[in-house]
């Protein structure tokens, strides 16, 4: 039966969204199935789709070609069976690159090809205060902050108190009932990933975390009940074009899951998403212990998502697997009691750098405590740290650079050296004899760029001012 | 044969020396033997003489007990054999506390039993540029620094051009003779290591090195030779109390010599020291790997002597070797253009605390260059940096608690909590409940102690200022 919908055209790697009425009694999330199969030319692709409350089932779909694109429904019950339809794909809009991939192993570009380089932050929770006012403050913060990526869990923590919304239906751990989910949390918090759109920021979504201990249940759930959240999630957010998936957050902390237990995970996240966004998980092991880290080298992986405090170890991560370097969480710039959440703006901007000219990026996060608005990872609000306008500064000098910087430093055509906190006096350099450079030293906290007079070439001392935190670019002329 | 010296009394572990006159023709270094046996009621110790130059010959010995100490001569020439003596050894001095030693498997203390935590520093080649002015413009600057240890060399580089005084006879690299020494090189470098010793300051002997890439032979002589030399500069040297023996310095860097030759040179050392002075020999490894350091844990080595630029290691050392940690070289302060000659006074500052807070010693080293005098660490001269005058507030802060600091922390009555690049806004602390505390914030930059308001027992906050580089001392007080 073919049937009208009232949106009949969406840009490419926008979102195509099919609206259906269907059965009400039962439990519909477990006892429906229900996909689609779109088409465009032989070209097919069927995302699942998903009930959302009060008789009404929808399937979204993010088309990656412009073109009309056909489509058929498949379901357990008749009502939303066979159901058939088209719509015209456009070509994508100004601001709108597609979806973010990986590119030459270390690097992602948007899916036009555009470069792409994270530097993100972390606000665990900013959508699950039901304040508006502090979700609009924290847009407007992320708005004016040089951050593309933000890191955010679904899941409630054992300090978050009921009544809440939450992803599973009932609002109390009493009544929760986790054979349900609860439309109007996900309703939310897809307005927020969409707002994150609009902002060219990229929705690094965490799908569990070990921060619940029990209370709500939800970091202690069997493998079904696992299976039937994720299939539910990537049905209904897999068609936003800047989603990434990060399975847990520091999942060497919950007691309940083995290495298996996220395996199985993320292979269930690779088979269900039809996009393929990006995907890894995140630990919270203690530092110098590489060997207890996720081994990123498993096929389903796609980044290098890592807690550690050191930026030098870019340089070993990047050789043992030859796939991007996201160090999500390098210690937040504030004055937290917690050792993982009170060092300097000088410190993080010093850390952003090192792993950054080692060929890595660095992710942002701020937890300063008796202040305006409560810690940045948690909720979102103000920023008030010294490291965010430098790490914009960064991101500009970056992104001023060619889209791999590693291999122009290889090829000698463009270089970025960082001294951290060495201070030379001066340097003895080794160019190639056969080009001419310019070279600028880049003071990375008083954000200045300053050209050293004359070209350089071959072998050549270079003159510096004796101060840490120095930087050079040195770029082929001739 | 009885003979009369002029000097007839000697304070304990000062040096008693014997001067006699003997053969002068053939290689008297190579061809005569001569030691002497002194003996106080039943102990005995046997040093072993050298040859002065000029026909006379000299034993050196360092008596660790009052009372009438005997000896008698014995040598491979009739001259010099079975001449017999004794002196009179007198209690020490104010200030003479006798030899370092180790005590309590990770810490050091004099003889006499008063503690001694060093505070060193280097200059590696202070002695050897042939200018009284600028040595005595070390020594008064090491008078006013809080430097209890020096690391000195003996041996020449591949920098330092001839003509020069060195240990062996010669003064060109063409000309040097292996098989004598420089009896006039010697007695300058013992008048340093004499005003070292009047200023309170351990000399810590590099015996060896590889900065001589072969230009003078001094790096790549055969084991003969080796043995040769350690023995003469034994003889000389060893009854000075306040001497150290490091064997080499990089001893990785040398690719004459391998592990096995270094486990032989330091077994002739402690064969040949009849008083066993500290011995140690220090790396210049790359850094992340430890494995390549020198095996700590071997019977003749009694401290580790470190090369790395993480004080955070500390605690793993001390887990891996019950015996003293002492960082020599943590990186320098300074403007040169070389990685380990450029961090910041801060960060030596912070390495220190790091270090010291962990239950290690650090050692200090400056080079700055374009200054009035040069670098530091190889010529001496003046300081320049900012980390000096914050080692000596460390070093009173360190004095003024107990000898063992990390026991104290264990047991509950003494702690030194440092933080680092951490700027806590608070801190929750677990006190004993049956105890009461007086606690102080210590500003490591600005060299304040702050008392905190009150007492403190149990399970307790403390509120902190929200800067980088503070300390808490805590003391029980009931």
């Amino acid at each position: 039966m073919a049937i009208e919908q009232s949106r009949r055209e969406v840009e490419q790697w926008a979102q195509f969204e099919l609206t259906l009425k269907g059965p009400i009694e039962g439990n519909p999330y477990l006892d429906v199935t229900l996909s689609a199969r779109f088409q465009y030319k032989n070209y097919t692709c069927e995302p699942e789709g998903f009930y959302d409350g009060d008789g009404t089932y929808r399937v979204r779909f993010m088309p990656d070609r412009p073109g009309i694109w056909r489509y058929v429904t498949l379901s357990s019950h008749e009502v939303l069976d066979g159901l058939s339809g088209e719509f015209l794909c456009t070509p994508p809009s100004a601001g709108n690159h597609g979806t973010v991939r990986v590119k030459d192993e270390y690097l992602f570009a948007y899916e036009d090809g555009t470069p792409y380089m994270p530097f993100g932050t972390t606000c665990y929770h900013w959508t699950h205060h039901g304040s508006k006012e502090l979700e609009e403050l924290t847009l407007q913060t992320l708005k004016n902050s040089p951050f593309n990526k933000v890191r955010m869990c679904l899941l409630p923590t054992r300090d978050m108190q009921p009544p809440l919304q939450v992803a599973f239906a009932g609002t109390c751990p009493e009544d929760l009932d986790k054979q349900q989910f609860n439309p109007a949390f996900f309703a939310h918090l897809e307005q927020r990933i969409h707002d994150l759109m609009q902002l060219g920021i990229e929705a690094d979504l965490v799908l569990f975390h070990p921060y619940d201990k029990g209370y709500w249940g939800v970091d202690n759930m069997d493998a079904d009940t696992d299976a039937f959240y994720l299939r539910y999630v990537i049905a209904r957010l897999a068609s936003f074009r800047n989603v990434w998936w990060s399975l847990c957050n520091e999942y060497d902390f919950n007691k309940y899951k083995s290495i298996p237990d996220w395996d199985r995970l993320l292979q269930l996240t690779q088979r269900y998403d039809p996009y393929q966004h990006l995907r890894s998980i995140h630990n919270g092991t203690k530092m110098y212990k590489s060997s207890s880290l996720y081994d990123f080298s498993k096929p389903w992986i796609t980044h290098q998502s890592i807690q550690h405090w050191e930026a030098e170890l870019t340089t070993s991560w990047r050789e043992a697997v030859a796939k991007p370097i996201v160090i999500d969480e390098i210690s937040y710039e504030g004055n937290s009691s917690r050792r993982w959440g009170n060092i300097s703006g000088e410190e993080l901007t010093h850390r952003f750098w090192e792993g950054l000219s080692r060929g890595g990026f660095v992710g942002h996060g701020e937890s300063f405590i008796n202040r305006e608005t409560r810690a940045w990872i948690s909720s979102g609000g103000k920023l008030y740290g010294e490291s965010t306008e430098r790490i914009a500064f960064l991101r500009k000098v970056m992104e001023e650079g060619p889209a791999d910087w590693m291999k122009t430093a290889e090829e000698g055509t463009y270089k970025l050296l960082y001294f951290g906190r060495h201070q030379h006096a001066f340097l003895n350099l080794e160019l190639r004899q056969d080009s001419s450079y310019r070279i600028e030293l880049i003071d990375t906290w008083q954000m200045t760029i300053t050209p050293l007079p004359g070209t350089f070439s071959g072998s050549c001392r270079v003159d510096l001012p004796g101060k840490p935190f120095m930087a050079l670019r040195i770029q082929k002329i001739g």
